[in-house]
């Protein structure tokens, strides 16, 4: 392989499929990222257990040159070197040439790297997925439907399939939910698809689609999905994304989600969020970041919290509005304050059915996300 | 003690005392900053085995009202829970009112928080300092020289007394000295003493002084220093930043520096630096981060490196002139990148007495800086 390319297009290219390479691997060929070049312009990929990336970079865009080919071919670099190098290169564009033993020239301006390359031929080849299952939504509104539920994943492996998120699709309606068995995330929202098309049981690494996240883009550009019985691939204008599925059976969350309240309470997200913050400030070392969540005298809303050694906390916060009987309920600052901050509504609605039973939080300008909490039992 | 304080100027004020703040010490008193009310305002303290901080907030200062004091006392509360807390409160003052048993009541808006304090009495004494040999300078001057010695002192402490930097006043003249003995970086500059006041070999530690740049401030108000046998003392507006000083002879590093030299080399400063940072990314898991530079063809110069395993660098730069013998000379890069780094001048001058002699760097602006690097032997 000999080639040119652009050096900006080939620094996205390299940071974006680097997301795939784990450093952590036994597998040397692995910490390595592929590079072919093919009539339409070069490919990158990288893979690790979890997730493939492939990336292509077309021959020119906007009739901009990105790809000068002069003789066809393909190599491993190792992908931690190549990030490095191609970032710091002083040329506007970087040549690559292989020569004996996977010997490979990087040269830009009057700088001149050789790196020893590896054997394209031992790298893994990506999953073929056959296309039956596809449908389409804007990137910026999966991007939040993954940050509105991956953070209520488990990060242990003690129940490895809640380390998922579990998608569902129907009727045009894709649903997502994560629970760690204490907490619980869901979010809907509408998608173009083929009527007859349904999903279920599909469940995806969370930590798979957080890193998905940071390679889409803010906009609304459509990411096409197609998910098969143990891959799913997301296709955007230059990637390709591969994950694999978690097996086994998601637990039916529906039957855990009350279907009615005792006490339903509206409150400003923001001055919520900092009267826990605060709240939680004295325990953030103690196992059990635990406050007290109690209604004071309508509408007024006490949050305290007690830590033996340093001290304790009060704060006090008005309710926008109070219906239905008084509550006192302790539950982890922590699970409070990670569902606070991705809502993005300036109001939300708690509703409770009791200080033994789980909560619900929701945003008050939309019915697409429903945050579940179970409260903690304290003897106070 | 129950007082009102800007809460404001009261973030400011612990945040920069928090640097006196030990978060390893073994004794419970010195994990806390001490505040003290008196006629003039609220004085707050801390101190660790090296340096301490006092800093004074004013009842007022240009007609806004800062502290408002209802009893005067003093406490001492834990650094960590109050720099947290003070930068969340909500309100735009914040009362600290101590009661029983040191127990002390921080309060803002509807945020109440209830802290275990420290008798002020167990608080140690700041050390008294004679007002014996004091001159002045610019505190981003004295930020300038800071920055452009301490990252050459030893972090090791083989040699205790090089973890310093090394002061000396004459004639008006200030000189600071670092070195770990295998670099140096030495920066003079003009201060306003009195003509017979001098001072030789203190010695500061160079992390204290790290602290101390973190405090002062980026303009050209003047910061007044006081030197005793075994303590430096300085006051801005509103601090007192003491330091210990190392006790011991700082050695002679005049006749390490070469006085002649057969190479003088002129070129571009961030070019070399951008050249010497790729040509040090293959080595950069490697113990000994050697690069090689060598006069190639006059005005161009190579650099190089070789990392076995991983494949080699070779970067072509164009001096701004050569004069005297060709040159080939090996050494760290670390060393260098350090040093570029911390030059402010558009163009260095390199002066070589040889490849196993010390080179000297200083930028081509100005005479008050210069920096010495020691070659590494290279069998090749």
């Amino acid at each position: 392989m000999h080639v040119m390319i652009n050096r900006e297009i080939l620094t996205a290219a390299i940071s974006d499929t680097s997301r795939a390479v784990s450093s952590r691997t036994t597998i040397p060929i692995l910490t390595g990222i592929k590079m072919s070049s093919h009539s339409e312009g070069i490919t990158l990929t990288a893979s690790d257990s979890d997730i493939s990336i492939e990336y292509a970079i077309p021959l020119e865009e906007d009739g901009n040159l990105y790809v000068d080919i002069k003789r066809h071919g393909s190599i491993v670099l190792p992908a931690r070197y190549l990030n490095d190098i191609v970032r710091r290169l002083p040329g506007e564009f970087v040549e690559i040439e292989v020569g004996e033993r996977f010997l490979t020239t990087i040269r830009s301006a009057k700088s001149d790297f050789n790196l020893n390359g590896l054997d394209p031929e031992d790298f893994p080849r990506l999953p073929q997925i056959e296309e039956e299952k596809v449908f389409s939504l804007p990137a910026d509104i999966l991007k939040t439907m993954i940050r509105q539920t991956s953070f209520a994943a488990a990060t242990t492996e003690l129940r490895p399939i809640l380390t998922g998120i579990m998608w569902s699709l129907e009727e045009d309606q894709l649903h997502f939910v994560a629970t760690d068995s204490h907490r619980l995330a869901s979010r809907k929202s509408h998608v173009e698809s083929s009527p007859e098309l349904s999903l279920d049981n599909i469940v995806t690494p969370a930590k798979s689609m957080q890193e998905l996240s940071k390679i889409l883009s803010d906009d609304d550009s459509l990411v096409d999905i197609v998910a098969t019985d143990n891959q799913i691939l997301f296709k955007t204008k230059n990637i390709l994304f591969y994950s694999r599925l978690l097996s086994g059976t998601y637990p039916d969350v529906n039957r855990i989600i009350p279907q009615q309240s005792k006490t339903d309470i509206i409150l400003n997200t923001k001055e919520f969020l900092h009267a826990i913050e605060r709240a939680s400030l004295l325990a953030k070392d103690g196992k059990n970041n635990v406050v007290k969540f109690s209604v004071l005298q309508s509408p007024a809303i006490e949050i305290s919290s007690i830590s033996p050694e340093v001290g304790k906390v009060t704060e006090e916060i008005q309710a926008a509005s109070i219906e239905g009987e008084d509550i006192k309920i302790s539950f982890n600052a922590k699970y409070m304050l990670d569902t606070l901050r991705t809502i993005d509504s300036e109001e939300v609605k708690v509703r409770f059915t009791g200080a033994m039973s789980p909560f619900i939080i929701h945003p008050t300008d939309h019915e697409q996300s429903l945050y579940l909490i179970l409260p903690v039992r304290t003897y106070q």
